[in-house]
């Protein structure tokens, strides 16, 4: 197959990752007969240095005429402090989520045996977690209408669900539930949001058309409770935007391989793959950042945008094996032997 | 002193765990010299069982007549599987919050040393940790204009808050933070929601009132991660409605100590204590509850509403007394001695 993909590199460690995960992108076409052409385009804090803008028109364009898009990290210190400046390298994430639709965020936790005791949780609650959130990423209260009245002293966001989002967003959660373990857990917060009761309605609704699936409700707060208690006892969760960011990253602290989760965020024409880690700019141009989230990033656009599921498999395989072998950077090295990000990326490279 | 305490008592284990906390708030009263006056009203499903209200004008009465007010749990399970329901225990406790203008949520998350073992997380992680979070409890989206449009199809929640919401919350943090170790954490999302940009800018305009308190400003996506990782990195964090709900019930089981956790909600005129555990259904009646949390709101109750430090102490100190010399329920016998819940009761008091 050929496939165009657009490479947003961003800001940080975003274009050394990026470059690891490109060549063992290029591994895989080798060895399975794909050719690939990149598209770099800029996003984040370099695109508002170079165009004024963290997503130009022209990233846009790049992004709709690829089959993918691979999208590395934003954000720089620089604009940490005022989270209200008009030009920022998040808003070019929220505008990006939105022009492309890329509705469905889907974020995998789970564990590696290696890498167990780097959680911040105890051995028999975190063994076997292997849970994924379907995160709604497109709507809410990210998108509402907000502002100021009364001279700036009132501020205001409005939530705002139509039926046909959470839809489409359940419906993701759904087949996927169908693949795994067919258990779906319905995030929402219905003893006090009409939102919420909305979204539980609307699954409701949707169970008779899934009859094997087993569908439980579970409040925002209960599950913030779960997710530390017992995490692996949770399958496929799907959620509204706001509860799915602070849940997704409060799940992926609990494996304790944090460094090493992908997602994808998935529309009805393109899919996005990144590493949920973000810029890191202090290590920037040091070669020590851990590839291997980016790399798994890539590994799940073979499988979900281009349906190659044995070249999915092979990157798994190939980062499984170096975790065995200790081909790792410093956060993983534990005092032994830590390899640098390009090595890392070598290594996985000419083990596909 | 003479006091009239509100008793609502509630569903569940309600009564039962309460029946322990005047039971010991007497022995204070007899030992300090104080005279409670104990005022019961209803509330929850007790309430919408007799009156078709779970918080009824008659209880409000009782409360507006009262000194302070004991609160124990509601909720029943026969109200679980529709949150939408007209007449739902929740709504009482979100009426009461708003109309005695308990504006301020206390929720501490400390650790007790015989139990560090029953935390989820490891020891070295939760080991020190004394958190304290002040929650807005009256205003953002949980109280904001709610409904439908478009037929049902379209479902809106609006989060609203004033400068002078975030003000006064806020106060309660600076002064909170002025008693510890003068570390405040603002927790927004400030990149996101105009609401949490102006709950960030009031309080940056505050820090100058109180030179000595060190403020930083989080995102609830990066608190949520770090409650987990490093809880006993925190001292005092403020936030708004929602993020509150979520994170304080995710700090309430880091600890391994949730059935021990109180709670206060402060209002201009009065406060409420409550312990932070739910109506525990199925245990009603068994005498086999937990009462160390409702009776450790006691002792909140008499430090925070009636300023008697010593009184509070001696609570407290017949608590952890209790526990080192494992008079305990079931839930923290660890296969020892399990007492009931009277008889947890009656050793604290006659402990004081
Ligand atoms: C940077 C921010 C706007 C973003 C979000 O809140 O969605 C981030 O936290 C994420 O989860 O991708
Ligand atoms: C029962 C519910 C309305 C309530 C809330 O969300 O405030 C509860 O979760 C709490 O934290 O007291």
């Amino acid at each position: 197959m050929k496939f165009n993909i657009a490479v947003l590199a961003g800001d940080g460690i975003g274009p050394e990752v990026m470059e690891q995960a490109q060549k063992v992108s290029e591994a895989v076409a080798q060895k399975f007969g794909h050719e690939i052409t990149w598209k770099p385009a800029l996003t984040g804090a370099a695109a508002i240095d170079a165009v004024g803008e963290p997503y130009p028109d022209s990233t846009h364009e790049v992004c709709l005429a690829s089959d993918a898009v691979l999208f590395g990290a934003i954000g720089l210190p620089r604009f940490d402090n005022d989270p209200s400046a008009p030009v920022r390298p998040e808003q070019g994430l929220l505008k990006m989520r939105k022009k492309l639709g890329l509705f469905a965020n889907l974020r995998p936790t789970f564990t590696f045996p290696s890498l167990l005791d780097k959680s911040p949780l105890k051995r028999e609650r975190i063994e076997g977690t292997d849970l994924v959130f379907f995160r709604e990423l497109t709507g809410g209260i990210y998108f509402g209408e907000k502002g100021r009245r009364d001279g700036g002293e009132t501020a205001f966001d409005n939530c705002v669900y139509t039926r046909a989002e959470v839809q489409r967003l359940a419906k993701k959660g759904f087949e996927l539930a169908m693949t795994r373990s067919k258990r779906l857990c319905c995030v929402d917060k219905a003893n006090v949001l009409e939102t919420s009761r909305l979204w539980r309605e609307t699954v409701q609704a949707m169970e008779k058309d899934y009859p094997e699936v087993t569908v439980s409700y579970e409040l925002v707060d209960a599950v913030a409770m779960r997710l530390v208690q017992w995490p692996n006892s949770y399958d496929v969760l799907i959620t509204e935007n706001l509860f799915g960011d602070i849940l997704t990253d409060e799940a992926s602290v609990i494996s304790g391989s944090m460094g090493l989760m992908p997602s994808a965020s998935m529309g009805a024409d393109i899919a996005l793959f990144e590493p949920i880690h973000g810029s890191y700019p202090q290590a920037t141009g040091l070669n020590i950042a851990n590839p291997m989230a980016m790399v798994l990033s890539a590994a799940m656009m073979f499988e979900i945008s281009f349906n190659l599921h044995e070249e999915g498999k092979a990157i798994r395989d190939a980062v499984n094996k170096a975790l065995a072998e200790g081909i790792v950077t410093e956060d993983l090295a534990d005092g032994g032997k830590a390899y640098g990000t390009k090595e890392v990326g070598d290594w996985l490279a000419a083990n596909i």
